[in-house]
């Protein structure tokens, strides 16, 4: 069976860009252009020239891509002539091969919101996409609130977009602008529209997720016969966002019908980087990712409950709609309480810890796993802890150090010029497994600039000071993020804290520690950090001789 | 036209516990339901009793509700009776009206996860659900698993489901385990269930959210004529989590066809509390709120595009597709400082400050706000400081006291038995109006047995030791919440604390406070808390002679 060519149309940096609290710069939206066009997306909307300077700028710094590179504006206004109308030139002057103009199709907003009549409003979309494509340009039309035009006045609605097809649009893209339709509207309304004789290879759909159905209505379209779909990398855009691309592709790629039936430009192996991609956003938006994020997510493949994590072991389709490698993200099955020992023999493999079916440590490890997480500690996110708590069971973890005592002062005061100061200090003292003692200490006595003068980074800094013969061994390791909420354990509230660390190796673990005094806890998680990597270095050294294991 | 009912099964509780990193204390349960009970689900899913200590808990703990608690357990294993399960007897002996059992409908999973006969997997769903029905509970049962195997063998899939009918289940839930299913798929095979002989208003939907479709399939579901629909609060749950019920209860309420011919236990007041009860999840969960969340999030009615913005402001209904009140949520303009000024009046007004249209302080206030937020503060969550900050542009704000100094130690050493001990002592200096000192201390004393011995804690109790003519005052404020993040602050990472008070009237507010040092942060919001309660009583006092204001 021949596949029919599906065209993906990505709008990240136009739509994208109307998300609350996003601006891209220039050359992020380069870096971005260049990672969609990598993917295999056949359009690329670059912006509005000439209505916002970075749109402006990107179209003249925009390097050579297979995808086509597309300018958006609007229809010409009435009362003048396409060519003398300065915002479409400004438009056609980015020199895009492709343009996109939207325009109304909803009635009420062409007499309400433009106050013009119903023809000069259609005379401006035939004459606007007629000399777009007199430049020698691809036209599209944005056919704003159709789906609502359409309910209120089909024939006005369906009169917009003919106008353009007629002018040589080479698409016309039903927008659901405001985000309301529902897919069982979209699907029936895309079917009428081809019914009523415009085919659909050359109609797109612009979908919004203000019902949280983007993807949904745009399946519905592609099912009624639409061969354009827009949208957005992990659903940025105005509001709820637009279609997430990030979700609709893999389904159009891995999920049947699509599989079958259509061709994408996106092939299997680029779509294998599409989590990379994914994350890359939101790196560049300095955004948490969203775990639970379709497909690309970091909890996408975490299978939590204790009957799926022993099912998955037998056979990951048990449990999985797709293989996660496919789109290239993980499969986890997170320690908790809700763990069996098979998924735990699994979790120790991953910590490079064999322990063979039936060991009495499994026993016992799931059991301080379960008490320490009815006191408060998080393993799902902290596996570094869990690893160390494991190996103290399996009697693989080494005696590094002891904590003999820390003492940590945190002050605010005004010094000798009157200027109210925070101050913090920290000393800590180790024993070391020869039985010497090494004490660190840290002040921060630079407040004024200082970007983290808080308790808990001085006791990091007097712990990391002087701990003998590891102290190459901890000199890079470095506090990434840092988590704190007040949880129950048992009955009382305690504070657990989350830390995450890199090293120079590019190696990144989290650990935990739970106490009533938030200092305390945030202790607990410091040292463990430095116990992990320890013992992980000491494990890369063959046979431990590095560290005398 | 009379309405059919559509019934609402609520699983946050327990499907959305399976989301990684949650694990809700029992505390936390009872307010979760308390507040589902109030936005009127009919059921409420608690967790599965005797796999879950906590679940456990909940079940006892469980308050007096309209919606029917529902205990979830699984069908009993091969081999022996109902009656001999015992790990269906710990579910039935959490003694709900109303117990979920769910079994495998997927032939495959029945010999390949199970190792039994696909015989006895319908035995062991008949037996289980005649077993709990024989004790006088509804029973429900979960076909895990029905449209993968559906498609696999449906005859299969639909001898399950009958099984538990003929068994006497009130319904057959509908359960896309693996999250793949696509609406048009689910829409046809609830379509086939149905002509099968299973009539609607016995079968329920279960969907997850791996495609970024579990709200149109669940949709899908009720269009084809199921009449429960299960999903949790923000979609979480297990991977991306389940069908997402603040998405799907207001389209179900204010969107056709679902308005019209379907009726709910919610009514159109309780939906205007759904965006609350969404931002106490997220508080619960220590999550910063998803902006884009559809009805419920900050961004959803968020107009950044010019053209929108303009048209808005003369008709909201030229880009809203329901009014943001409806859902107990706002319009944002972002660039209106017309829109701002308003919103902050009425905020204004909320905290009894009548301030005139037009008074400068407004431009003041918002200008503080922004630069305060920009600096890391969310006053949206701490409305006592941000009265406290207006108070202070409109002149209201007496000076009672300044810091003059604090100093906080937290200590872990050997006592003089060998035992680890940890300590905190704090001092507080602060000047009265009259330029009299007080100074308080603090210090922890008896570790082993303290609930809360952090540095903020000693803070907190130097703090109200001794502050003169306010002590009586003061006496009586109570912690009852302390929450961190680690936010943006300008470039720099920088810490806010938000913490929840409460007085012996029955007032609660809550304070916020932002530095790089988290004790400094703590000890901004415990001052505000303090100066709040002060200039409230003053208020209450008639022309506030009480405190001399």
């Amino acid at each position: 069976m021949t596949r029919e060519r599906l065209y993906i149309y990505d709008t990240t940096l136009r739509d994208g860009q109307q998300t609350q609290g996003v601006q891209f710069s220039t050359h992020e939206k380069v870096q971005i252009a260049q990672a969609l066009d990598a993917l295999g997306v056949d359009y690329i909307e670059g912006g509005w020239p000439g209505a916002n300077p970075t749109d402006s700028a990107f179209f003249e710094a925009a390097p050579r891509m297979r995808a086509k590179l597309t300018a958006f504006g609007m229809t010409k206004r009435a009362g003048r002539s396409a060519a003398n109308d300065e915002v479409l030139a400004a438009v056609l002057n980015a020199g895009t091969g492709t343009v996109c103009l939207v325009g109304k199709a909803h009635d009420f907003h062409v007499t309400d919101a433009l106050g013009i009549t119903l023809e000069e409003n259609v005379e401006n979309i035939r004459a606007s996409i007629a000399h777009v494509v007199a430049q020698g340009r691809e036209a599209l039309f944005d056919a704003e609130h159709f789906f609502d035009g359409y309910r209120d006045n089909p024939d006005y609605a369906l009169a917009t977009c003919r106008a353009a097809i007629e002018a040589g649009a080479r698409w016309v893209v039903l927008c659901d602008t405001n985000g309301g339709a529902l897919p069982a509207d979209v699907g029936r309304i895309v079917a009428e529209v081809i019914a009523a004789g415009i085919p659909g290879d050359r109609l797109g759909i612009h979908c919004h997720n203000d019902t949280e159905n983007a993807v949904a209505c745009s399946l519905a379209a592609i099912d009624a016969g639409v061969r354009q779909v827009q949208g957005t990398l992990n659903g940025l855009g105005e509001r709820c966002g637009n279609a997430n691309l990030t979700s609709l592709i893999p389904t159009l790629l891995l999920k049947e019908p699509y599989a079958s039936r259509l061709e994408t430009g996106v092939t299997l192996d680029a779509l294998a980087g599409i989590t990379r991609i994914s994350r890359m956003l939101d790196d560049i938006l300095n955004r948490v990712p969203m775990k639970q994020a379709a497909y690309v997510g970091a909890s996408a493949f975490a299978h939590k409950a204790g009957l799926h994590a022993s099912a998955i072991l037998k056979n990951p389709s048990t449990y999985e709609h797709v293989p996660p490698e496919r789109v290239g993200n993980e499969r986890i099955i997170p320690m908790s309480n809700q763990a069996g020992q098979s998924n735990l023999r699994r979790r120790l493999a991953d910590a490079g810890l064999e322990v063979e079916r039936g060991d009495p440590a499994l026993g016992r490890i799931l059991e301080r796993v379960k008490a320490r997480e009815d006191a408060g500690y998080a393993y799902d996110s902290a596996q570094a802890s869990f690893e160390l708590l494991a190996r103290e069971e399996l009697g693989l973890m080494p005696d590094f150090f002891d904590v003999e005592r820390y003492r940590v002062i945190s002050e605010r005061r005004r010094n000798a010029r009157g200027n109210v100061v925070v101050e913090s200090e920290a000393v800590v003292t180790v024993q070391l497994r020869d039985g010497t003692k090494r004490t660190g200490y840290f002040k921060n006595d630079h407040p004024q600039e200082a970007q983290d003068d808080g308790p808990v980074n001085a006791l990091w800094q007097a712990l990391k000071t002087d701990l003998g013969p590891y102290q190459a061994a901890i000199d890079d390791i470095r506090l990434t993020d840092y988590k704190v909420r007040i949880t129950n354990g048992g009955t009382e509230a305690v504070t657990r804290v989350i830390i995450d660390f890199e090293d120079g190796q590019g190696r990144a673990w989290s650990t935990v520690g739970v106490s009533p005094n938030i200092v305390d806890a945030s202790f607990e998680a410091l040292n463990d950090a430095i116990r992990w990597k320890l013992v992980r270095d000491a494990a890369q050294a063959v046979a431990g001789t590095a560290l005398g294991l």
